[in-house]
This record gives C-alpha cells, structure tokens and sequence, in this order.
C-alpha cells in the first residue's frame, strides 16, 4: 500500500494539505445518511399542524455546511456556492440528502457530509423526548465531480 | 399517543424548550458511533511513525462538543464539566465513544452526540484520500444520567 | 445629569461591567420590531406551497440570541432557558417579537434584542430579490423582569 | 406576479441559491440606520473624556459584517475587500451608514445591513442603562453596485 | 517528580479536565504582556487625530477572552463576570494587562492570557505596515484568586 | 514619519482597508515564537506514555489561524490553501513556528501569527497545573513572500 494519508507532513505531524498549487475548478458532493426511529415517533412528526418539523433540521444542516472548516481541524475554508438539503420520511425513519457546490482548488465532499450529520443530530434533538433508541446511521458520499481525481460515484448497496 | 414533540409550541412553532422552573442537577451522557472503513485504510492507521492519527479526531470531538448549542438550533448553551472521548481501532473500523457532563438544567445527550458525530467527520476528512466508500454510522446514546427523567442505559442488540 | 454611561471605567475606556457582586436571579425580556414591506411581497410570503417562509426566520433568531455576546462586544455570556418568537403578517409588513429568559447576574435585553433584528435581516434576506426598498425598524424593548432594576413595560406608543 | 422567492426550491423548501453560474464581479453596497434616543443620553456620549463611546459600535459592525453568513442562514460566505462604518451623532440619535464590498459570485446588502444592525444593537446595549425607551429603526438599503442586476439607488423620502 | 499533565487521562489521551466535583467560588486572574516596536511606530500611534488607536486592541482582547473555549481545545467554557484590559505606551513599546472574572469551578487564566495575546496580535495588526520587526512578548500570569490553589502572585522580576 | 496607519480613514476612524484594487497573488508568511518553562515541565512533557502533548497544541494553532478574521477586528478573510506548526522542545522551553499561505488580496502574516500565539496558549493550558511562571514570547514575523511590497526576511538577531 503505497497511498498514504494526506493531512501528515514528512515528519508525521498533522497539517492542513497545501492546495496552493491545485487549480481553482466547480466541484460538488452530495451525502446521505439516514435517522431511524420507530414508527410512533415518525407519526408524531407530519401531525404537526402548523409548522414543518424539518425544516429546522433542513436550516441546520446548511448553516453547518458553512462550518465545516471550524469543525474539522484540518479542513480548508471554502466559499460554498450552493447547498442544499432534502428530507424524505420513509417506513423506518428519515432520509437526508445534501449536496454542496463551490469553486475551489479541493472539494467539498466534507461539507456535505457535515450537512447531513448535523441534519441527522438537529432531527435526533426534536424527536429525543419520544424515542431514547433513535439512531443515525448511512452517512456516506453518494457523489462527488470536479478537480483531478475526477467524478466518483458510488455503487448501489443493499442497505 | 399522548406523548409530543417538545421543540413546538401551541402554535405549531419551532421554539427553544423552556428550561427555566427544572433544577440544575448534575447530568451526563454517554454516546457512541462507528466508522466503517476498509481494512487497507485501518492497516494505514498505526504505520504512522510519529504521530497519532485519531488524536485530531479526538480534540475535534471535544471541540464541537462545546459547539453544540451553536449548531443544533434549539438546543441550550451548556457549560460542560467534562468531556472525554475514546477511538479504539476494531476489526471493520474504528469505534468512537463519547461522555460529557454538566451541572444544568437539562440534559447533555446531544454534546455527546455531537463529539461522536464530529470526530467520525475528521476520521472521514483525514482517510477520505485512500478510500471513498467509508461510512458513518450507529450513532447511538448508550447511557445517561441525571434529571427529572432519570437514568437511561440502552439495551445490547446485536450490532 | 448624574447617570453615566456603566460601559467605561474610570479611565473612560470601554470595560465588560463587573457583575460579580450581583445576584442570580430569573430574569426575562421581550422585544419586538417590523419589517415594512410591499403588499406585493407580502402577498408572496403565504403563497409558497409547502414551506413557512417565515420558519428559517424564526430558527435564525432562536440561534442569533445564543450568540448575543459574540456580536456585541461588552455583553456578558448568558445560558439562555429560554427563546421564543412570533412572526406576525400585518398589513405593512411582518411584526417579530422575541422573548429571552435566563438564570443570571445581569439582563436578557440585548438577548431579545438581537434575536428580534437577526430574524428581521433574515425575512429582508429571504425576501430583497422582490424589493429592495423593504425596511427594518421599531426594534425596542417591550418589557423586562428581575434584576434589581425591577420590572420595566414600554408604555404604549401612537406607531 | 411572476416574481418568486429565490431562497426557496421548487419543492418549497429553504436552500442556499445556487450562484455557481454567476460571474464574479466587483460589488459594494450601503445601508443605513438610526439609533433613536433622548438628549439626555445623546448628551451624555461625547461627554466621555478619554474614550470614542461609538468606536466600539463600529469595530462591532465591522465584525458583524465578517459574521453575516453565520447569523443569515441562507447567505453565502463572501470574502470581503471592505468594510467601513460611519457614526453621525444628529439631534435626536445617532446615524448609522456602513458600506460593505467585495469580488464574488453574489451581492453584500446583507453584509452591509447586518453591520449596521449589529452597531446599532452595541450602540443600545451601551446606553440602555440611562434609557430604556431608545429605539433602532430606518435600516434599509441606501445604494448596490455591481451584478447582473446592476446599480440600486434608494430615492430620498421624507425621513 | 510527581505532579502530572492534568489534560490526560490515565491511557495518555487529551481530554478535558473533570471539574464536576470542584466548588463554585469566585475567580479571577491577571495577565501582562509587552508589544516591542520602534520609537518611529510608537510615535505615530497618539498623533491620531479623533481615534484611540488603542481602543480597538481592547475591544478584540475583551471579545477574545469570551472565546477562549472556542481557541483553546480542553478549556472550560467560563461565563465571565468582568473582563477589562489596560494598554500603556511605555518606552519601547505598549504594555497590555487585562483581568477576566469569574464564579466558576475552574479558574480564568487562560481567559486573562488570551485577552492579553489577542489584544497584542490587534496592535501587531495595525501597525505592521509601518514595521515588520514588531515583537510580541512578556506574555505571563501576574496574579490568581480562587479555586482550591488559592492565591498566586508572580514575584517581580528583572523585565 | 509620512506613512501612516492604514486601519484609519481620513476622519481618524478605524476602518477594514479597502483591498478591491489589489492583485491575486500567492502569498505566505512564517511567524515563530516562544514558550519558556522550567526544565521540570519540559521534561514532563515527552513522558507521556501515548499521546503526544504538543499535538493539541498544533491543532488549536491550525484551527486558529482560520479563525483569525474573526479574533483581529480589522483583518479580512483569507481562504487559507496551506497551514502548518512545527513545535520543538529546546533546552529552556518550546519553540513553535507557523507558515500560512494563501491566494488572495493582501498577506497572511496575521494567520501566522495567530497560529503561533494560539498554539502557544495551548501549551501554556496544558502545563500551567505544574508551573504558573510559563512565559510566552519571542512572537514575530520570521519571513513572508507575495504582493506588491515583496519578500521580507528577518535577519537573524541574538536571542
């Protein structure tokens, strides 16, 4: 195995990976991940009668995606372009989806991810009262394009 | 059903649970999670020679713990005691765990949660390079401790 | 004139005021301002299908009162037990009213305060591709409880 | 009216509006607001010996202005080239006009606003000892350049 | 010699301290710090015509010490009771001492000498076009009350 | 003395310097500084059995140097595309030096140095419980390349 880990300079110390010589291009990711809970609590969320329960967590998971770079210790900061979340109530939980866009000289595979992870804790936070098992799960990269390395898709998988 | 969720008030509106008539008492909480890698990436791990590669997920853990409140909306600012967090290396990957504590008026599962949830984003950030398939998950309360609801210890399951 | 500005020591430079000596004790503010607008716009508000447009408003004022101290230099770090805000449709404009409570040595005006302008600039944010002559204003102090300044209410105002 | 809200997808929920196609150009951008307040306290600010009491309204605004994407939640983070603030004290307030600029993919009204708001909330907090009844208002945008929608200029009213 | 790094735990991981078990008591800590420029660069600061050159320093100091949790990985967060910073033009350069207060169970040095060092990078900041050998130095406790160590006092020393 | 401040407008108000005219280019800068302790400390600190103690270190001076637009009032924000820490025990303490770069509009001397200062409060936090006469200094500009006032080197001065 010859690839190594990146954030490590010469001397094994931690460091933010220089990408000043990495040119600027358009790249976006798009994450997923999921927040199970049993079915009482998926009930009580659409029978709210005024307010869109996940829209809080919709919010969230954006402000977070322009957080990512003081999150993650050795992240870059990057001016997103777009982002933006989708939550999908399916038969055991719910499903989030978001994607970030930027132009930058690296990608922001860890902006979307950090978008659904918070997504996932803020819908963790409004339901904890009702259900102490929730679980947040399927946090993973669906897609990314853009820079060197070029698109990644990922396979479908039994889930 | 009886039970609601508690982030809404009479009109439906998301709103910041009021904590003010609940006793500080001391509370803490212990979450869990897990990130899934391939076993080339594990075996990258320890091969480096001087520094300790999930120790930058352990102080970005303990960061976004105190950051909680700043990222999930209607959670309370609390001023955590202790917080600590273990990463052991496993066979399919690496096991973080969680415990924070408080003397507050309400309960820190989500700084918990959140030290979990964060520190398996770094271990992401810094092993996304050797493998695009890492995955986040079972990201799960295990206990706590402390408030009028008591104390909480999730049963095993079979993982 | 014998009152002085309580922000300046004795040098005349700008200080955070020594509450130390002070009492904890439960204290509340509300505030409340206006965002004028074109019925025009106002009209567009209700018509989106499925979103509140006024709910991110909302979240944005939730979050930007746990923030207070961040903004406003000399302000103390307050744990909040409580923020709530309403968002009224007028016929001019949306009228925002916030509500901050604590446990502390000093008041939760500038608390409310902030919430009541962050949720305004954000219905601006959300709403300036329609019209840029929209305007904030009327952003005061309603009423405030404990402390040893006692209880205050705003006397009402011709608008 | 054609004419829609930008923030909000086609399914109707909140997202960052996707800039990625747009081009980056130059832009600056002036709002303006109004501390209202008594003479007693207006009088009281210039009597400081030693210190400017408005110097820390505007070092907070032009703080705040750097903070805009992190108090709107759906603004994006734009690296600004200039921020200034200008404090006017007048007969019956202080007047408040902050001009932000930059070189990016989107407009800095907001950045401009959020200053002036965040000085005028300082300008409050560090007088609201002697004046419970001072009043923020008249914040509204003064002149944009720059953009595809080009130069804005607000038409005098009758203040 | 038996006392030990307090930030590890017993299998040698940074975590932060436990000081759930301490006593609340009132706090607080002064700290010093030296900004060494050339007499060319000092005389410029006063000959300002209506600004404080200073006041910008103190105001980033007094801000700082409200952020140090956030800077410093394992510190507490601390609700601060007071903080004021005092800046002196002496010979060789600009004297900064500031003192931060707090009722808490662990004490606010770091707060103090963060103040100190942020106030000091803000001094750098505004006058490095004139000098780029500026220094930073001196930066040291001067005196604690407190907590269970009690009281501390540096002995003068040779500057 | 013709130069002058250049954080102050032509009224004497401390305002962010006006960058839009300036060239993108590549720029970086290398700060250093010092943190002195007794050799008690010092040789407490490589005794730690599994981690390393001056990692946190490293890491908080990482994540401060992206946050230093927000601790130093008048600096703009920098999307830095590389930072580094190197840290080494020297006889009487231990010696940190910082490097930042970035493509932008004006210097990166202040990421450095933040770096550098924060990096240093780290250590200080982690040992003050075994010795409070901890000094921190020494901090300076050691080199920075990019923009129109070119190169500077410091030239090399007796400790």
């Amino acid at each position: 195995m010859k690839r190594k880990l990146t954030h490590y300079d010469a001397r094994g110390h931690a460091s933010m990976v220089d990408v000043g010589k990495k040119e600027i291009t358009e790249r976006s990711a798009t994450a997923q991940g999921f927040v199970r809970m049993s079915r009482e609590v998926l009930a009580a969320l659409p029978s709210n009668p005024k307010g869109d329960p996940l829209e809080v967590a919709r919010i969230a998971g954006i402000s977070a995606a322009k957080k990512t770079s003081d999150l993650i210790p050795l992240c870059h900061q990057l001016p997103l372009t777009h982002v933006s979340i989708e939550l999908e109530i399916e038969e055991r939980g719910v499903r989030i989806r978001a994607t970030a866009a930027t132009a930058a000289r690296t990608g922001v595979e860890m902006e979307a991810l950090t978008a659904v992870a918070v997504a996932a804790l803020t819908i963790y936070d409004m339901t904890k009262a009702l259900d102490k098992g929730i679980e947040i799960g399927e946090i993973h990269l669906v897609e990314k394009s853009g820079g060197k390395s070029g698109a990644y898709r990922r396979e479908k998988r039994a889930g």
